[in-house]
């Protein structure tokens, strides 16, 4: 079962290779890593400002960006996205939470 | 089947309630939201500057570091991540990126 | 003997009740904080990037396009910039930087 | 006449060379540019927090702390402040606000 980022992901690769005019990801390929990262400084200053503001709908439009942007940045250095949710597992499945809980 | 960002989030709001001396989500629940929103800063600052670095295992750790914390933001404010990944869906299903090219 | 920051600050204070079409700075305190503020993250980015890219007149300029947004807040709030000098001088003449370094 | 951000820039360059076990200065610089552009994108989000809650104090603080590194890291380039201001001087001396007005 392919879950949403897996199928995101696979539209994001895809996309590195069209045309810039047509394709919002190609014309952020055509800038990168410096385009795809000033949309990240961006989105995450615009979250924060969301989450202040305590607008749900806001807060979720804003994170879909960051996370979007997210992936852009990892197809730009052909990393999966797999390779950060394993990194999630490893850290919550092998009480990576505790660890960091005593920092 | 739950996805790992299921299994992540059933985690986080188990641990909303737990002891802040014992888990770092409770610590930052604790100082929510701005505690948790200085991470959001802190992390996507560290993820511009490991791009930049092009050090792909830096990259990995700082992105989950980063979708770690939006989780428990979308927690604090009693958001479920379904949320984002069906506005990510919306988006790309729905000709949403070829609508966010022609910005 | 009034200084290039207090000539700006100034002009700053003059332009808040002017007409948003006619001026950058009304327009910014129409949309205040933050219109201010997502400003502020996104130069805050883009000054990572040219300190990271090496580039000098890059660097000034958006180092400058920085300050220029954070004295925009300042007279949001009506703080006067010299809160700011003053807060610094505190710091470094009494001693703070050393107090900083014994974190 | 010197003001507070030319004798505050001597600071930071006498610093540079000194022991980072005694200056807090010395250490970001050993740890340039990485470290000092992690402190600006930590700062500028604390400074986004201070504004959002409105508490004057914490903005000076913040905004102290958010220019304090901006003059480290202009030393670590070997950049003048000086270059800074006067980017600022000649926008809103020759009618730069109005341009970018205009954009």
């Amino acid at each position: 079962m392919n879950t949403i980022l897996d199928q995101l992901m696979v539209v994001i690769d895809q996309r590195k290779s069209a045309d810039p005019d047509q394709s919002y990801v190609a014309r952020l390929m055509a800038k990168a890593p410096d385009g795809i990262l000033k949309k990240i400084a961006e989105e995450s200053g615009e979250l924060i400002l969301a989450s202040k503001n305590g607008d749900h709908s806001n807060i979720v439009h804003e994170l879909a960006d960051l996370w979007f942007h997210s992936l852009v940045m990892l197809s730009h250095h052909g990393i999966s996205h797999q390779a950060v949710l394993q990194e999630l597992e490893r850290r919550f499945g092998l009480s990576g939470l505790e660890e960091k809980a005593r920092r």
